[in-house]
C-alpha cells in the first residue's frame, strides 16, 4: 500500500532554515506543503521573498492566525526560540506531530534552559516527552515520537565527531575541547551590524567564549554516552563563509584503539555521516547543500592526543535536513527520501 | 516503450564543467556513466578528486587510451579548446553523439576561430555541422544534431537578454553594450596567480576589454537573429564570487513597445528561462546550482534606453547544466530531467 | 609662520565615513580630533566600537548637546542625510568651517534633492552657497569655501571617469552609460537584512536601475561641463568586496582624438587622479585604503565607442579621504597631508 | 647626531611578504630602497606588477647578478626557503646585515630543519649565530645581531599568546593546544589549484595535521621559556579571507592566578603586542595591515581551562613588519618607526 502524502505545515519560513525546509520539501515525493506562516509577511508569495523557489514553491506566507496547522500531519517550527513551546501542545493534542528546529524542547534540564534562554519555559511536562532528533543516536525513539527537538549545528557536528570515542571509552573526558567554526548563515537572516557582509568578510573571531547556549545541549548529549558530566571547553568562532561548520575536537587517549576502524565501524550503517580515509582533511564546501556530515581522526605525530575533523552544513545536516531527515524516520519513509542530492561544488 | 539508458563518456573531467556535468548525470535517471578520462590522474577515483561526489560516483579517471569512448551513446567534451576538434570525427563516424563545452565548434566563419584562439582548426568541416546548443534558439536542429557545440557562459547570458529585443526589432543594432561580470570559476581550475584567492578576493576588474574570445560568439548569435552585422561592445568583468554571471545589457529603442509582455511572451514556453515581473533585479545567488536564466527588463525613468540584467550560473546554463539540456533533446527525453533542482540559497 | 593646529570636530562618528575620517585624521600632522559624537553611544570610547584605533584615538563620543562643535575650526559631518541641513548655519555663523560628508548640500536644484531625498530642505539658501568638494573641478572655490559638499561616491568615480571626454567635446552626450560596481560598505554601517554577509556574499545584483539618489548628482556634474543637460544611464550594483567602486563608463566618440594623451594631460598635476598607461584594467584592490582614483582609457576594436575604467575606495576618495582633501585645501595646507598611506593590496 | 640613511636590498620582492616589506619601506623616513631582486622579472618596474605601489616606489625588479647587495647596510630575504641560506654568509662577510624572512635560520636543530624542510642546510654553522626575530623575547640579541631569523606567522601569534603563562609557570605544558586559522595570503603567491578563489572562498579546513613546519619553530621557542620539551598539538586551518591569523590556545591551569593581570603586565611595556580588555574577543580585521597583535584571556566558566586569543596580520607582525621592527632594533631606531599606521577597518 502507498504512504498517503504527508501534510506538511511550517511555522516561521521567513529565516535560513525556513527557505532551506522549502527547498528540501519542494523537492519530497511523499510531503505536500499545506502551509507556511509568518506574521509579518502574510499574503506575500514565499517566491517573492525567496526567487530561488520561483517556479518550485507557489504559496503565499498566511498569518498565524489562520493557517489552520491542526489540519497537518507534520509541523516544522523554524522560528526564534521560545515560539513552538507555546503552540506545540495544541497541535500535539490535535494529533499533529511536531519537529521544532528550535531550541525549546532540547534540554532536558529545565532549570539549565531557562537560565541559557532567559525565558520561563511555557511547557516543561512536554520537555520530557521530547526526543533529541539525533538519529545516530536516538532512531528508535525518534520513529516512535511525536515531539522532536532537532539538534542545534554546533552540537550536531561536535557530537558526531566525539560519538565514537566516547562510546569506546578511549579518551579523558575531563579535559575535552571543541574548538568550532561557523559560516555566517548560523547566526540567521536577522538585521544586525555584526553579520553584515563589512563587517564579517575578510575577517574571522571567536565569540561566546565564556558562554554559548549549545554548550549544555553538546554536554548533555555527550553525558548521556558516557553516563556522567564531562569537561568539555567549546569556543565558537565567526568564519566569513555562507554555509558550514567545521568543528576541531580535541581529547587525549587513555588507551590504543584503532581510531580509523572505530570510526568506520561505529556510523558503517549510517547513510549521512562519511568517514573519510585516513589522513584525510574535510572541507565544509564538500557537504554544502547536503544532508552530510564528514569526518575524519588523526593521531598527530602518533602521540596521545586525538584530533577529530567534523563538517557539516550548519543548515542541512545541522537544521533543515536533519529535520528531514527525522520527519522521514518519523513517518516511516526511506530515511534518505528528498535528501540524496549532492553538495555544490564549487 | 521506455528509453534505453544512454551510455555517456566524458572526456576532461578534472574542471569545474566537468565535476558538475558529473553532479547533474550521476542524479539522471536516464543517464549511466561509463567513462571518464584524464590522462594525468587516470586510475584516481573521482571521488577522491573532489569529496563531494563520494557515494554518488564510483568510477576512477580512465586514460584517454583505455577509454573505448566509441563504445558511448554519448560523449562530452569537458577539454580546454584544441582537443575536441580533434577527436570529434572518429566518434561520430562510430556513430556516437557529441556535446562539446570547448569552444571549438561555436564559431562557424573558421578565420576568425583560428584569430582568436590562436591555432588551426582541426576539422573544419564538421563546423558547418555542428549545432550551436542554445535551445531557446536552436531547439529544432538541436534534436536531430550529431554534434552540438555548447555554447559560452557569457554568450548565454547576453544572448538570452538581447534576443526579444532583438527578435522584435525594437532597438538600434548599431551600439549595443553588454558590461558582464563573471564569478572566478569561469576562469577554470587551473593553477594561475590572477585567480588565486589572495589576488582575486575583495576585489573588481575589467579585463579583456580589447577582446574576450566570447565576442565573436556573442556577435555570430545576435547576428543570426537580425540578418546582419551589429556593434556590440562587450566587457567581462572578475567578480569576487565562485558562480555567477551578471550581464548588465544595454540597448537604444527605436520604437514603442510593451517590454515586460515582448520578453514574458518570447519565453512563455521556455522551462529554463524566467522574466522576472516588472522592476525586479535578479540576483546571482537565486540561480546558484540551477540550470535557469532569470532576465529583467528595465526603462530607466521612461526614457529611450532599455536595460536588461540576465542572471545564470556559469557552470550550470552556462555550461554543464546546458550541455544535459541540449542531451535530453538529443535523446528525445523530457527536457528538464535531471535539471528541475533548486538553487541553493543562501 | 607655522600653521596653527586646526581643531576638529565630528558629527556622526560612528559609521564606516566616520571611523575613516577618524583613521585619517588621527595620522594628520596639522588636525586635532576635539571632539566625536553620537547620541546612541555617548560616553562610550571610540576605540570600544572600533578595536583597530586602540592607542591611536582616545576620545569617547559626546552627545551631541555637550560637543561644543562651535569651538571648532571644522565640523565634518558623517550623518545620515537630513542632519547636517539643521545644524550648518549655526556653526557657520560661529565662523566654523563645515564639510558635509552627506548629501545635504549635493545638489542645486532644491525640488530635485527634495524628490530624491524625500524631505524639505531645512536650509535651502546656504545650498547656493555650498561648493561642490571635487578637488579636480572645483579647487579654486574650495579654497575660499566655508561650507563643502563633499561629493558621494559613485559621483567620484564616474565624473572623474567622464570628465575629460567632456570637456574635450569628443563625445556623444545624449546617451552616456555608467556601469558602476559597489563594494558593500557602501551601504553604510545599518543593520539591514540586504546586505548582511549571508546575503551579499557569493552575489552579484544590480538595485535601483529606475533611479538611484546619485544619478541628479552625476548629471548636474557632468551638465556643470557641457554647459548643458546630458542623457545618461547609471546602473549601479552590489558586489561582494568590503570597499571599492568600479565604474564602467561607456560613450560613442564623435571625433577623432588621442584619448590616452587627452587623460595624461587632463590630469597630470592631479595628485590623486592616476591615469593608468593604454591597455591597463585597474582594480579595486589597487586603491585599498589610499585617497586615489586609478583610470584608464580604452577604444575596444578600434571602433567609436569609448570604455573608461575608473576605480576608488568608496570610503576614501569616495568620502572620508576627500574630506581631508577638501580639508587641506581650505586650510592651506599641502593638499597630500595625511593621504600619502599606500593602499593595502593584497 | 642624525642617523645616516640605512641602504636596502630586498632579495625576491614578487611575493605577499616583498610587496609588503615594500608598503612599509616606502614609507619609512630612515630607509632608502636601493635594489630589490627578482630573476624571473629583472627589468619590470615593481610598480608595474603591483600597481598599489605607482608614485611611491620607482625601481624595476633586478637580476640577483647586477644586485651589487654587498653595497647595503641591510638586506632583506623574502625569498622561498632555502635561498637565504645560499647567500648569507657572503653578505655578512661584507658587512651587510641580513634579515632572513624565510625559514633557512629559524630552527637551532639542523637535523630538525633538514627534516622539515627537505633540504640539507647549506650554512649550519650560521644557524648558531642567527637570532630568532621576536622582539618581545629576544630584544637585546637582536640589537646586537648580524643575523635574524625572522619569525613564521603561526608561530608569532602562537608563542606571544602562550608565553605569558609558560613564563609564570601557571599551565601544564604537558598538552598545550594552538588551534590557528589563517588567511590564504598565507599560502603565497604562488600558482595552485588548492587556493584558487573558486577553491578556498565559502570553505574551511583543516590542514597539516599530522605536522605543519611551524610544529617545531612554536615547541623551539616555547620550550626556550619552560626549559624543557612540551606536549603541544597545533592544527593549522585554511580562512576564506585574504590576511590574518587567529590563533586559539588551550592550556589547564595549575595554579590560580590573576590572568588579565598577568598578560597586562607581560606586554605592558610591547608597543606592538595590545592585551585587550577582560572578556574581549579580538577580530583579525582590529589588525589588518598594522604590525600589532591583539590577544584577550579567558577561563570559561571558572574551570581549569584557560582560553588564549591572539590575533595578528601574517604578513605584516606575522612577517613584514616584524622585520621591520627587527630592523629598527637591529639600527637603533624607534622601535615603531614606519609601523605606526593603523589598521584598515572595515
Amino acid at each position: 500500500m502507498e504512504q498517503d502524502v504527508i501534510k506538511i505545515g511550517i511555522v516561521g519560513g521567513t529565516g535560513y532554515t525556513g527557505v532551506e525546509l522549502l527547498r528540501l520539501l519542494a523537492a519530497h515525493s511523499q510531503a505536500s506543503l499545506q502551509v507556511i506562516t509568518s506574521r509579518a509577511d502574510a499574503g506575500t508569495p514565499v517566491s517573492q521573498m525567496f526567487p530561488s523557489l520561483r517556479g518550485h514553491v507557489d504559496l503565499p506566507f498566511t498569518h498565524p492566525d489562520e493557517s489552520h496547522l491542526e489540519q497537518c500531519d507534520l509541523v516544522f517550527f523554524a522560528t526564534p526560540n521560545g515560539i513552538a513551546m507555546q503552540q506545540a501542545r495544541t497541535l500535539l493534542d490535535a494529533g499533529v506531530k511536531v519537529i521544532d528546529l528550535s531550541a525549546d524542547f532540547r534540554l532536558q534540564d529545565i532549570a539549565a534552559w531557562e537560565k541559557w534562554y532567559g525565558m520561563t519555559h511555557a511547557c516543561p511536562d512536554l520537555v520530557g516527552e521530547a526526543v533529541y532528533g539525533l538519529p545516530e543516536v536516538n532512531r528508535a525513539q525518534i520513529k516512535s515520537a511525536r515531539l522532536v527537538a532537532n539538534p542545534g549545528c554546533y552540537p550536531t557536528a561536535v557530537q558526531l565527531g566525539f560519538i565514537p570515542l566516547l562510546e569506546a571509552g578511549v579518551i579523558d573526558t575531563s579535559g575535552l575541547i571543541a574548538d568550532a567554526k561557523s559560516g555566517v548563515s548560523g547566526a540567521g537572516r536577522k538585521a544586525e551590524i555584526a553579520t553584515l557582509f563589512a563587517e564579517a568578510s575578510d575577517n574571522f573571531k571567536a565569540y561566546g567564549v565564556n558562554g554559548h547556549r549549545h554548550l549544555p545541549e553538546i554536554r548533555q548529549g555527550l553525558a548521556r554516552v558516557t553516563g556522567k558530566a564531562l569537561g568539555l571547553t567549546f569556543v565558537p568562532h565567526l568564519t566569513p563563509m555562507i554555509r558550514g561548520i567545521h568543528a576541531t575536537l580535541y581529547g587525549r587517549l587513555t588507551r590504543e584503539t584503532d581510531l580509523q576502524a572505530l570510526f568506520e565501524q561505529r556510523y558503517a550503517e549510517e547513510p549521512f555521516v562519511d568517514v573519510m580515509p585516513a589522513g584525510s582533511h574535510p572541507e565544509t564546501r564538500s557537504v554544502r547543500g547536503a544532508n552530510c556530515c564528514r569526518i575524519a581522526v588523526h593521531r598527530p605525530q602518533g602521540g596521545d592526543t586525538v584530533v577529530v575533523l567534523s563538517v557539516i552544513d550548519n543548515l542541512v545536516k545541522g537544521a533543515a535536513g536533519q529535520a528531514v531527515q527525522n520527519m522521514n524516520i518519523m513517518f516511516g519513509l526511506p530515511e534518505t527520501t528528498a535528501l540524496n542530492n549532492m553538495p555544490l561544488l564549487p
